[in-house]
Parts: C-alpha cells; sequence; structure tokens
C-alpha cells in the first residue's frame, strides 16, 4: 500500500508499523482507532523516501491513490480540498521512525491561492486570520518548496512592519496583510526555482516531495550524524486537515496531562490558552489558563465543560489503552478537541512513582508493569541526603541553591587535590571562583561544589544537576584564594582540610561536618520498592567506611554491608600519622607499636559498624591501597613527618622513594601487603574479633566477615587465613562468639578468577571487584583511560564505559566462569560483587541473572539496584 | 632386611634404592653389582634412623644381622675386624636420599685399638702410617662419638709440633704420633661422655649410632632448612672396609672422567697423587700427575699399566651402565683400583654435547637419550657473541677479563639509566667504579659492564659470570665520573650516550660500536640441534629489533621474526627529535609532517630486515609504548625541544604533563595511541608496504607482517585492520606484491584471550604477548613486583617468578582457552607467543604440546627454546 488513511475512527495503519509510517504516522493511525479525535489524513510511508529523493518528485504511479486519499479526507472533514467557499487546508508533516524534533520540514496551510483565502475569510468570518494564513504558507512553501531563502521574506515583513509602525506580523491589519502576501508572491515568482503553483492538487504533491527531501537536507544529516541515528528507511509524510484553534473564544490550544504533572495524582491537568495557535502555548507573551482550576478559577473546563469532558474521555482512553501517564498537545476548534499527538508523560521521579503505584491500584497496569515505569537511573533524584533538622549549625555564607541535596566533607581547592583525597574515599566539597570543563573529573569525585561566581545556569550548576551533586553557586560574599589554599567570608577563614557541609536546596553552607539524614521518601516509593523486592532474585548490600553511611544504607533497603574499606578509618583525625608511624617503622617491632596506637580506633569503628547493621553482614575489608598513598605529598611534610619519628629527612626521603611505583595498581598493595608486613592485618583482624566481642556483649546480632584483597593465588589466600584463624583462637571461647570468622577472598584481578575453584574451597564468600577487575581484563586503569576513552565512545569502537557498565561479553564472561568454579568446588559459597557497575541498571540485570548472590554498591545506588533488580526480575518471570 | 650386604659382585641392595639406602648406599650397591671394585661393606638404611635417634643407641634385634655382615665383610676383605695382626679397619659414612655434602659425620678408620695398631703397623710395614691413622681415629671417634670438642684435639696438636718443630703432623716422626695418641686417648678419658672402647666391636656400634644421630645435629638441621629439603626418612650409614692409597708408590688416590674434562671427547682423564689420601688430591699441596700424560709424560698409565687396565674397564663399565659422563674417586692400594664414588660428570657446555653426540655415534644411546642429557638453560654459556675478526677497532682501555663475550651499546652510569634506557630497548654498557647489590637489575638491564675497581671474584665479575653478561673489570687507567656522567682514559673523554664495545674474553674495551658476530659453534652442537629439531613441535622465531640481530638469530636457527619492536628504530641517531615532534604536535597535519621525516628510516630498517630474513616470516608489531617515554626527562631538555619546535616552555611542560600517567603500564599505548592519532600508524604501515615493494623488486622473498599491540576488543582491530587495508590498496597491483598484507592480533590482556574468537576471525595470526599478559592476569606488574616478589618465593607462596617462568595454571588455561576459541572460529589462524618465557625451559615444553605453531625469544635464547622444545618433543616420544 502507498497511502495510509486515517479518520473517522478507522485506520489503515496502526502503532505497530512505525518502521513504515514513522513514530508520528503510527501514533495518529492508532489514536484514530482507539476513537480519539485527531484531524483526518493520510500517511505516506518512509519506504517511499529514497524514491522520491532520487527521483526528484512522486512517482507517478502515486496519483491516483493520493487522489483517492484526498477524496476520503474531504469526507471526513466535510470540506473538499480547494473550495472557493470552505476550502480543505492540509498540514504536510515529516515523521521518520526516530523522532528527530526540529530537524526536518512542514508545511501548514496547504491550499490556499488568492480565490481559496477568500472562502476561508468568509467561512471563518476572520479575514485578518485568514491572510495571516496565507502569508504563511506562502513564505514556508516558497521556502521549502521552492528554495527561497528566508531572508527575502524577513526583509518584505521588516518593511511592512516599519511601514505601519508595528513591532509584530499579529498587530498588522488585513490591508497590510493582503500587500505583503502580495509582495511575498513576487519574490517567489523572482527567486523560486518553478514558478508558485496556485492548483492545490500541484501545491500538495510539491510539499509532500519538499518533505521527503528535507530528509537529506543539512540539519537532518547533522542531526542523525550528532545522535548517531542510522535513520533506517527515511521519513514518512503525513498529511492531515488543518484545524484551527484561532477561530474565537471557543477555540484555542493546550498541552494537558492524563494526571498531575507535579504529584502524578490522578486527574487531569493542563494549561491552555482561548484563541490561540499551537506556537503561542510555548512563546511565554500570554499567560495560559489551567485546563482545571482550584475553585472558583478562571480555566478551560470553566469555561468550556463540554471541552473538559472531551479533554477527560480521550485522557481516559488513552491511558486505558498506553497504560502510562500521556502528555498530550490539543487544539479545540469551535468547542471541538483535535488531538494533534500524545507521548508517554517525562513526569518527576516521585510523581511517576506516584502515577505507576495508582495505576496499579486503579486496576490499570500490574506491579511488574509498574516497575518498567520508573527509570531507576533517575531515582537517584529523589535520593538526596538531607541536614538532620535537629543539627545545631553555624552558617558560613550562602548562595544560589543550583543542585538539590545536602553534603558534607573538608574542603579542597583544585582538581588534583579533589581527585586524590576522593580516591582515598575521603569526602571532599570542592571550593572553586568558578568550574570549568577541566573541574569535570574533579567535581565528580566531589561529594558537593560551592564557588564564589556564577547563577543558575552557571558551569557549576548545570553540571553538578545533571552529575546529581548538590552545590551551591555563587556565595558573593566568599573569597576564594586557591593558589594559598584558603577561603574567607569577613572575618572567618578556612584553609584546605577544614569541615562545611552544604545544603544544595537551601543554598546555605555550615561550618563543621553536619549531621545528614536520608530524604522523606513517599509511600509510594515503598510501595514500588516492596514490589521490586518481591521480583529480585539478588540481594542489594551497600558499600559503606562509616557507621553513618552504614545507617543510610539500611534505611534505604541495603542487606548489609558488602565493602567497608578499613583503610578509610585511618584518615580521620589524627590517625593519619600513627598510620605514617607504621609505614615508616624501621621494625617490625616498631611497626607493630604504631599499630597497637591504631587498634583500639579501628575497634570502636568496628563496635558502630556492627551496632548499626544489627542482625545482618558487614563485610570488613582489610587494608588494600598501596602504602604511599598515607604518605603526605609534600617534602617538607615528609620530614617534618620524620623529624617528629627521629628519622633523618634523608632516610624518610629514602623510604618514601622506595615506596613510590611505577604502576602502583599493579604493585605492592592488597594481601601482597600483608604478605610482607603481616603486623597489619594481623592488627586489623584482632580489632574485628575483639569489636565483635564487645558488641555481642551489649546484646547485638554481629555477622561480620573478613575479607582479603587482591588475590591472585590460593596459596596467599592460605597462608593469610591460617593466620588469622590462629589469631582468633583467644576468641572462640568467649561467649557467644562464632566458631570460626567468616573469611573471603577478593576476586578483583583475572587470575583469580581462573583460580576461584581453589579459592573457593578455602572460603566462606567470594567478593568480586568489579572496579579492579575490569582494569585486570582490559589492561586498562580507571584513571589513564581517560585520556582516550571519550574517543572509543565516540567511535563507537566501545558502546559504554567499561567502568561504569558492566562488560557482559569479557569481564561478565571470566566472572561466569569463576562462579561456576567456585559453586562447583564449595557449594556452600556465597558470592557477591561491588564496584561501580553494581548501582548500573544494566549491569544489575544481568547479574541477578542467577550469577551472584548479592550486590554491593554505594548507598545511594541501593535503591537504584533494589529496583533494577526488581525490574529484571519481572521481566524474567514474564 | 636391616642390613644390605655388598661386595664380591653380589649386593643385597641395588641403585633403584635410594629412598632406603641413600644415594651412596645405592650407587655402592650397583657398582657392587655391575662388578665395578668398590671396598666390600654395608647399608644400615634411612628407616632406622628414627629408632636410633629416639632410642639413644641401635636396637638390640640388630646384633645378629650386624654380626653376620661383618662376617661376609671379613671373607670378602679377605682380613678379620680386630684381628691383631692383619686388622680389617672400617669407615663408617652417612647417606640420605639427597646428598648433604660436608653437612654429616664420617668416622674412619674404626677397628683400631692399642693392639690392633702394631698390627696394622707390621701389615703395612709402615708403623707412622699405622700410628697416623690410630691418631685420626681418636681424633674422629672422640669427637663425634664420645662428644669431646675439637679444641682439646688441635690444642695437644699445636703442643706436639711445637715440641717436635714442625709445622705439619705428616712431619712428625713415630714417637711423636705414639706420643700425641696417647695424650688424645687421655683426652677422651677426661672429657668423653663414656669411656673409650677399646674392642672393635663396641667402636663400630657407637661410630653407627654417632652417624645416625648427625642427622639432627645443627649442622645437618641448618643444611636442609637452607636447601628446604624435607630430607625423607633420615640417613642411612655406610660401613666399608677402608683402602689406603698411603702404602707406597704402587698406591695413591685420584679423580677420573669417563671422557676428556674439557672436550668431551673419549678417552679417560683424570689426575692422582701417589702414596696419598683422599683429601691430598684436593688440598692442592702436591701437584697431582695426570691419569693419561702426552708422550713421554710422567702419568699414572706410564707408571702404573695395570692401574690404567683397571680403570679402563672400569670407565666402559660405568658408561655402559649409566650412559653419562661419569666423574669417579678411586684410591688405589697396591696397584688395585677401589672406587670410592661415582657421579654424573658436570662438563663445560661445548664438552657436555660433544659426549652426548659421540656417545650416539658409539650406539651407547639414541639422539633422544642426547637431547636429554644438555641443560638447554645453560646452552646460553657457549652463546656469547664475538667482535667480527674484521673489524676496525680503536682500542680505550683494557682490563681483566671477567665474563666472557663481547657486547656493545651506549654508556650509563647509574643504574636508574640503565634500566630506563633497557626498558625502551636501547643496549648499554654500564660503567661503574665498582657494582654493590643495588645495582642487580641494571646489571640485568645492561648488554655488559665495565668498572675501574675490582678482580676477578669482585661482585661485578661473580654476578655477571653468573648472568651470563660480557664484563671488564678492574680497567685501571679509566677514570669514572658517575655525577657528571662521563668517563676518561687519559685525553680521551667519553660521555653518557657514547657507544663503545666490551670484549669479556680479552678484557679489552673498545670505542664505537663494533659489529657483532654470532659464535663460532661445534660440528657436534649442529648435530645436537639437528636433532633437536627433529623432535620439534613447534617453531622457534626471534624478536629482533635491527638486522644485526635478525641476522644473529637466523644463524643460531630462527625460523624467522616473530617480533619487530618498531619503536626501537625511532631512538637510534636523530630520530629521537623527530619523533619527539610528532609527540608534541599542535594537529594531526604537522604530526603528519613530523612522521613523513621518520618514514624513509623505518622503510630503509624494515628493508635491511627483509633482505636478512629473505624467504622467512618478519612479523612487524606497530608502536607500543606510551608517547611519554620518548620524552626527554629533564625539564631543560624538554624546553629546549619546545623552543627548537617555537612552542613555549609553559605549552611543552603542560604536554609532558598531561602525556604522564598514573599506571603507565594500564594506560594510552598500544593500538590505543593508534587510536587517537591514526597518522602513526598510517606512516609506519605505509613504510612496510614501501618495504616490502622494494625488497620485492631486488628480487627478495618478503613474508611481511603486520601486528596490531594491546588490543581488547575486536572493534579495535576492525577499525585498525580497514584503515590499513585501505592504505594497502595503492600497492596491491604492483608486480609480486601479496593481494593482502598479513595482519595480526597481540593478545596481551585477559580480555583478548576472552575474545580471541571474534578476534581470530579478523586476523591471519595471533601473537600471545605473555611478559604483558601475566601482568594483567595477576594484575601485577613486572617492574613493581620487584618490591615483594623475593618475600613470595621465600615463603614459598610462588614457586616461579611468573615473568620467567610460564603460570601455566593461570595465564597457560587462559592461553589454551583463546587458542580453542581461535582455532575454532578461524581453523587456518596462525599462533605464536613472544615473551620472557618463551626461552624458558620448562615454558617451552608446555608450549609445545600443541599449543601455540611458534614461540619467539630473543636472539641468544633461540637455541635454548630449540633444544627445550627438541627435549620435550623426545619426551612425548617415548
Amino acid at each position: 500500500m502507498q497511502v495510509y488513511f486515517f479518520g473517522d475512527g478507522h485506520a489503515d495503519g496502526s502503532g505497530s508499523l512505525r518502521e513504515l509510517l514513522g513514530v508520528k504516522g503510527a501514533g495518529l493511525a492508532e489514536m484514530t482507532r482507539l476513537g480519539i479525535p485527531v484531524p483526518p489524513g493520510f500517511t505516506l510511508p518512509t519506504t517511499l523516501c529514497g524514491e522520491v529523493i532520487r527521483g526528484g518528485g512522486l512517482p507517478a504511479e502515486l496519483d491516483t491513490p493520493l487522489d483517492v486519499a484526498i477524496a476520503r479526507l474531504e469526507r471526513a472533514a466535510g470540506r473538499r480540498f480547494g473550495d472557493r467557499d470552505d476550502p480543505l487546508l492540509l498540514s504536510v508533516r515529516s515523521g521518520a521512525a526516530a523522532p528527530m524534533p526540529g530537524a526536518m520540514a512542514t508545511i501548514l496551510n496547504v491550499g490556499l491561492n488568492d480565490e481559496t483565502v477568500e472562502g476561508l475569510a468568509r467561512q471563518s468570518g476572520d479575514e485578518r486570520f485568514a491572510f495571516d494564513a496565507y502569508r504563511r504558507f506562502v513564505h514556508m512553501f516558497g521556502n521549502i518548496a521552492l528554495g527561497v531563502d528566508h531572508f527575502y521574506f524577513e526583509e518584505e515583513l521588516s518593511d511592512a512592519l516599519r511601514a505601519a509602525r508595528v513591532l509584530d506580523a499579529g498587530e498588522l491589519d488585513v490591508a497590510a496583510l493582503r500587500r505583503l502576501v502580495s509582495r511575498y508572491r513576487d519574490l517567489v515568482a523572482t527567486w523560486g526555482t518553478t514558478p508558485f503553483p496556485d492548483d492545490p492538487r500541484a501545491q500538495l504533491t510539491a510539499a509532500i516531495t519538499a518533505v521527503y527531501r528535507s530528509w537529506e537536507g543539512e540539519r537532518a544529516v547533522s542531526f542523525r550524524a550528532r545522535r548517531q541515528l542510522d535513520g533506517g528507511a527515511g521519513t514518512a509524510v503525513n498529511v492531515q486537515a488543518m484545524v484551527f484553534g484561532t477561530l474565537g473564544e471557543v477555540s484555542g490550544t493546550g498541552v494537558a496531562w492524563t494526571r498531575d504533572r507535579q504529584t502524578g495524582r490522578p486527574g487531569l491537568d493542563g494549561d491552555w490558552l482561548p484563541n490561540a495557535q499551537g506556537e503561542d502555548v510555548l512563546s511565554g507573551d500570554r499567560v495560559p489558563l489551567p485546563v482545571r482550576g482550584e475553585r472558583g478559577e478562571d480555566s478551560l473546563a470553566s469555561r468550556l465543560p463540554d471541552v473538559d469532558r472531551q479533554l477527560t474521555r480521550i485522557a481516559t482512553l488513552l491511558e486505558a489503552h498506553e497504560r502510562t501517564v500521556q502528555q498530550l498537545e490539543f487544539t479545540v476548534e469551535r468547542e471541538r478537541v483535535w488531538v494533534l499527538q500524545a507521548q508517554p508523560a517525562r513526569l518527576p521521579m516521585d510523581a511517576a512513582i506516584q502515577a505507576a503505584v495508582d495505576m496499579v491500584h486503579e486496576g490499570l497496569i500490574q506491579p511488574a508493569d509498574a516497575l518498567q515505569r520508573v527509570d531507576p537511573e533517575r531515582l537517584r533524584t529523589m535520593l538526596h541526603p538531607r541536614i538532620d533538622p535537629a543539627a545545631p549549625r553555624h552558617l558560613l555564607t550562602s548562595g544560589l541553591a543550583a543542585s538539590p541535596g545536602a553534603a558534607s566533607g573538608i574542603i579542597v581547592f583544585s582538581a588534583a587535590d579533589a581527585e586524590r583525597y576522593a580516591e582515598l574515599n575521603i569526602a571532599v566539597i570542592l571550593v572553586r571562583t568558578e568550574t570549568t570543563p577541566d573541574d569535570i573529573r574533579a567535581m565528580r569525585s566531589a561529594r558537593g561544589i560551592i564557588t564564589s561566581r556564577g547563577g543558575l545556569t552557571s558551569h557549576a550548576a548545570v553540571v553538578t544537576r545533571q552529575m546529581g551533586r548538590p552545590s551551591v553557586v555563587g556565595c558573593r560574599r566568599m573569597h576564594v584564594d586557591a593558589q594559598r589554599r584558603r577561603l574567607s567570608v569577613g572575618e572567618v577563614e578556612l584553609r584546605q582540610g577544614d569541615p562545611i557541609t552544604i545544603d544544595g536546596d537551601s543554598g546555605e553552607v555550615f561550618l563543621g561536618e553536619l549531621r545528614l539524614v536520608p530524604p522523606r521518601l513517599t509511600d509510594a516509593y515503598d510501595t514500588l520498592m516492596a514490589w521490586a523486592d518481591g521480583f529480585r532474585g539478588v540481594q542489594i548490600r551497600s558499600n559503606a567506611d562509616s557507621a553513618v553511611d552504614a545507617g543510610f544504607a539500611r534505611q534505604l533497603g541495603a542487606a548489609g554491608i558488602g565493602l567497608v574499606r578499613t583503610e578509610h578509618m585511618f584518615f580521620k583525625h589524627n590517625r593519619i600519622n600513627v598510620m605514617r608511624e607504621v609505614i615508616l617503622a624501621q621494625s617490625a617491632e616498631q611497626r607493630r607499636r604504631a599499630l597497637e596506637v591504631l587498634r583500639p580506633f579501628q575497634v570502636e569503628d568496628f563496635v558502630e559498624l556492627f551496632e548499626v547493621m544489627d542482625g545482618l553482614p558487614v563485610t570488613v575489608r582489610l587494608l588494600d591501597p598501596p602504602l604511599h598513598e598515607f604518605l603526605p605529598q609534600r617534602t617538607e611534610d615528609l620530614e617534618e613527618l620524620g623529624a617528629r619519628m627521629g628519622i633523618s629527612a634523608r632516610d624518610v626521603r629514602r623510604i618514601a622513594t622506595n615506596l613510590r611505583e611505577l604502576n602502583p595498581m599493579l604493585g605492592h598493595r592488597g594481601c601482597r601487603l600483608a604478605i610482607s608486613y603481616p603486623e597489619i592485618y594481623d592488627m586489623q583482624a584482632t580489632a574485628v574479633f575483639e569489636a565483635m566481642a564487645l558488641a555481642r556483649a551489649r546484646g547485638i546480632d554481629v555477622q561480620a566477615e573478613l575479607l582479603i584483597p587482591l588475590v591472585s593465588d590460593p596459596e596467599e589466600l592460605r597462608w593469610l587465613r591460617e593466620r588469622i584463624l590462629a589469631l582468633y583462637e583467644p576468641w572462640r571461647e568467649q561467649p557467644g562468639m562464632p566458631e570460626r570468622p567468616q573469611i573471603g577472598s577478593m576476586i578483583e584481578v583475572a587470575r583469580a578468577c581462573l583460580m576461584a575453584g581453589e579459592l573457593a574451597r578455602q572460603s566462606d564468600f567470594l567478593s568480586f571487584g568489579t572496579n579492579d577487575l575490569t582494569q585486570s581484563v582490559y589492561g586498562l586503569s580507571r584513571d589513564d583511560a581517560a585520556a582516550f576513552l571519550p574517543a572509543y565512545l565516540d567511535a563507537g569502537i566501545f558502546e559504554d564505559n567499561p567502568f561504569a557498565v558492566l562488560d557482559v561479553a569479557g569481564v561478565g564472561a571470566l566472572i561466569e566462569l569463576a562462579v561456576q568454579r567456585a559453586r562447583a568446588a564449595n557449594p556452600a559459597i556465597r558470592i557477591g560483587l561491588c564496584g561501580e557497575q553494581g548501582g548500573d541498571p544494566r549491569s544489575v540485570a544481568w547479574l541477578q541473572n542467577g550469577v551472584v548472590d548479592y550486590i554491593s554498591c554505594s548507598p545511594y545506588r541501593v535503591p537504584v539496584a533494589r529496583l533494577a533488580a526488581g525490574q529484571s526480575g519481572a521481566r524474567l518471570r514474564s
């Protein structure tokens, strides 16, 4: 078939023919079939596009089907195309299989000429309206179909406005418009590639041809290149009867949502303008009326109750069919509603959840469907922590609330420092005069950003909103001295390392680290997450390095802590200096003495964690990073440290130099450190045991697990495990302590995957560390990849950043192999995964396919992972 | 059985009972069975060792078997134990399953007392001999069996020597010796744990007990700990009739080899001393005579032709049985030969090969056996290059020829510089005043070492000999100024980077890079290698970065060049500056212009390579290392470079800083560079094509292959391959050029192994890079591993350094998986491997088990790999 008609409740096409009819054409056909009033018309398919472009015009065999379609359209519209008294006007619009908004041509008001315009004027009773429509048509047609540059039309319009002493074409009177049309037609006669056709049928053929050809236009080609669309066959062309919202106060145009666009609650929502065209609503020159107002408020419903009834019926039909909240553009022509377009509404996250849950309660959809209505990635936008309302606070300064949420951390003044501390898992707030694209990585590393300059559209504001990082910008009273690493507000001066807290919802900045609490979440959220949990095939735990983070994670639904990075604890307060003494120690004995100073702190940290996670597992990873990360960077700080310890400057420098590595990621870290310096893990394991005993004595149900990092060989694990088990001996007899501590191995290098069977035989659990594993499998470091990964993604060599989305073909295959070997060797083994990808919905979907027992991600990714796992679980069951 | 007798051509034990009888006991039994005259005796097994130690003495049930054995021994020896007229004397020696030389006790001359010593004196006609034997016995027995400290005996001996005014016990007369024995017996009576037993049978029991107990002695325990021997059940004890080489000029003692110890050629070889005891040969106080001399020379054969006949018969019997060249210790007692011990001889490499080949020709062994007689690792010792005798030369200086072979390279003065250049594959000669253990890694990196101080036992000399690196030490006329990186000899001054050549065979050092040629190899070597090639299941290629290296490799039997590291070519002469312009280029165009300057050099290098390798494959790997490796290290050099290029100091520093990476091994290198800067591979591929055409025009049979490094994803390969194929279009039509260039992928990260099927589909060949692959699989860098790998090896956590010996369980398993997938996807694929392990015999043995088609190693490892592959091939067939 070459022409797909729709109108009068019948359509040749349907919603499933997107490839053939384009998104728009398929949607119009589907709505027509549903009994929704769309202006009747017909669609010429995408399959004609290439032929028309190559042939330079419509093929001759299309004439008859086109005539037949026009005749059907005339019957449906009750007007005739080209009729001198009551002419049917047509719109000709593009519509490809993938939407390309703004990139292709549209011609409206096809069918006007010097005769029909008079009929339109008579019929509408509005001569000005008719000639304005004619003016627009000559301009659009002349430009798109006949190749006359916009410039000429704009020049003529300027002259006309100047002559009439008005600023806008809408203010021109009929006489002026008549003159302008005549000038436009002269222009087209002079510059057009062919003469202006007065015959409506010839206009239509030329308009369809021009719209098809716009597929190869510069804008369309560059649009597809930018979005990497292959575009498929080409565009379809939709020809529709024109409807007019400008025929008096009983006409108009608007946008409606099938549910409240702010809350997602049931009830029609929207805006409209009486006596207006499509663009008028968007232009913002006139204030629109609500579709439904508060009691007594002026609204579409109060003015035109029948139109409200029509819209309500349409909304009900559409939702019942699409089963999502819809946003629709409509025109009212003399109290009759015409739907021009409908599409899924993009609601704020909490509204989308509310609507999805309500729709289940209304019986419209099933819980499994409700899950698919919510994009897990967008969940983050509603999951910002808040400052504990009860926390005492001292305001430092305030600025513009640029990106919501609260964050606290120590202040840093450079991108380099932000990244360096973040790597050590220290929470930082980046303080800048303003940010630049060079800061992007650092901004991702920071918990929050404040700037002294810039507004709500500044780089800092835009980027932090995209990233979901809290920010406060334009703190004008704050003076930033990045060189000296200081900031001052009046008398108050802060240095790098001082803690602050920012509130991206209020724009306030406070001194010190204020207590943060998780967001208040809606009942609908809880309902949705409960449904997600019901479909999940994998447990979601959280990474947490402190009792505060662990508390958040638990409130956000984490089933345990899958990764405690113990090194973080060494950075708090003065402990770092003790840790430095551990590193510079000249003997095992000296090292052991320094470690003994650290032990009580570790015990305290662990006890707090166990208390918060009462009854849930807590996996403590023993020290992982290379030792040089703990040393000061600056030589003078190093020497000062040495002086305090009674080590010569020269010796301190020598030790620091020896610790430096060419490839730290591939160096002396993880369990390799523990084999060289067993005292470190001895202390940490003992601290865990001591904390277990203390917490148990307080009635806490402790579920502690010890995790050994960077294992590449079963012998490493055996050696360390035996040592830890020996250390446990004295604790075993204590009341309530388990027979044996739970010990597991990280799987974060390729070899550990290959050895997973042997590792599993001596482990209670295994934990994949996918950041490092990805690094090992690709031979690619996350930090250094930044230099070329963008080029890879642009060229399509990598589809995704493998550090963000799990590489199923490579890393995933190795994980599956490891899991298979591990379960075969030890059927009781528990298997987890932690890494950035643990919070990525696509990765979670793959992982829960029986691969691992639990996933551990950062606290605020817990809901994302729960939902993503629920979604894929639901898909697996259906 | 508790006692294993041997003598008179019969033995209860045999050579296969090493665990039970120890190496020595099993050997004595076996030789007795062969009809070789060993002093008769019996062995008490290792199984008694624990019982004797625990029980504090011999079990009572051993009495009767011991009596029976003594009676058999008396019959075989023709003397009686304890006989007053002609006493049989016995030796009591330890002998465990693993040799522990010097670590355990021996007691000789058991059976002497105040009566029997007189009989011995009469019978031997040498009273001095008899009392000297008695003196030694009392000392040894008193010390070992009765616990009297050596100190007392030495004190008495000193007194006696002082009184007699002589320096050595050998000069004491009979009277003095009689007095000394009497004093010794007093000592033992005073300090001994029990009285000295005069009864020979009691002496024997005590001696056997003491030798068993020495198994738990301090020396033995620490020996086993040092060598990590578990030692098995314990030691056995061997009791043998004493034979004496000190009974006049028709007696004596010596060491013989069944073939010439220098050349390996047939014919008895050895040294002996008339009228001497065992230790006398080793002590070096007397000059020994040859077993067989030149015509007319004084020798054992000329003096005692019958003894020579006996030895010849023994050598023939032994070789026929052991089928290896044997070294034997013998004693001649009144023209009768007694063999005390025989063991495989350790000959110089060329001699060992000569003997093995001769033995095949003599029909003693098969070629497959001959291969196993040669240790591939030791092959290197005969494979040093020499300076081309025809090369013109200018002597710089000379010193001691400390380690053989010749080497040339640029001079460097610090360990750091040596390692840095070596990493870039630049040949360096390390110049030091003297070396220390801190230099070991640098010494391994250098092609040769010269020092201005030290002798043939200096650190530099000893270590270079061990490493097989040429060295010249103690160049006294050379002054080294490491600080300023200069050396001077008289008026001549050289700076870091100047080329020299050293000759470790002559001790000479020459100016400039002299032409080196491969060693002259023997016919026997060629024969053996031909046999090895016959058994090989894998091709051996060589890595080579220059035509010179390629020429060596071909002469050493390489079947092609498996890896040409093209970056090496950029370091020659002035090209490095052009390469630096490539790196600092501000646009693709500027980069392309600089690369055009390099292209003719690359073409020239490739043409030379193709000529040398006429008819054999040459695999050219495109640029691999990260760009910053090509930049100068020092800021001032960087700025100077920028100034020449018209780039500000600031900009140059910025570029250099941007290129710096946190983990260069995991960073922007290999094909990742080529995707960012395609111009580089474009130039290199074009240069290869141009060189192919030029060489073919000269009649050379070019077999070029292009190898793409660091591929982790099939898309990378596809992208680069398409580009290279497009570049080839203009060359395809040229006469003699192939239809398509051969393009392959390196497999050097774990992911490439997993993707091997897809990579194989778009490759003509694959090449495993096991250095990087090991790094990827372990998550461990070769450089940084040095910090803790020794601890791992010491603790037995790793059995081998995985960068030296292929990790079969991990890396190997992944290689097998990759090979399987690659061959399934593309049965025509050729698969190679290059990396350090390619030259390791154990790794080669595993690899040729059908895993890969060829192995590529450094030129001088080619024979090692050929032999190792031949050996394992031969083992597979047998």
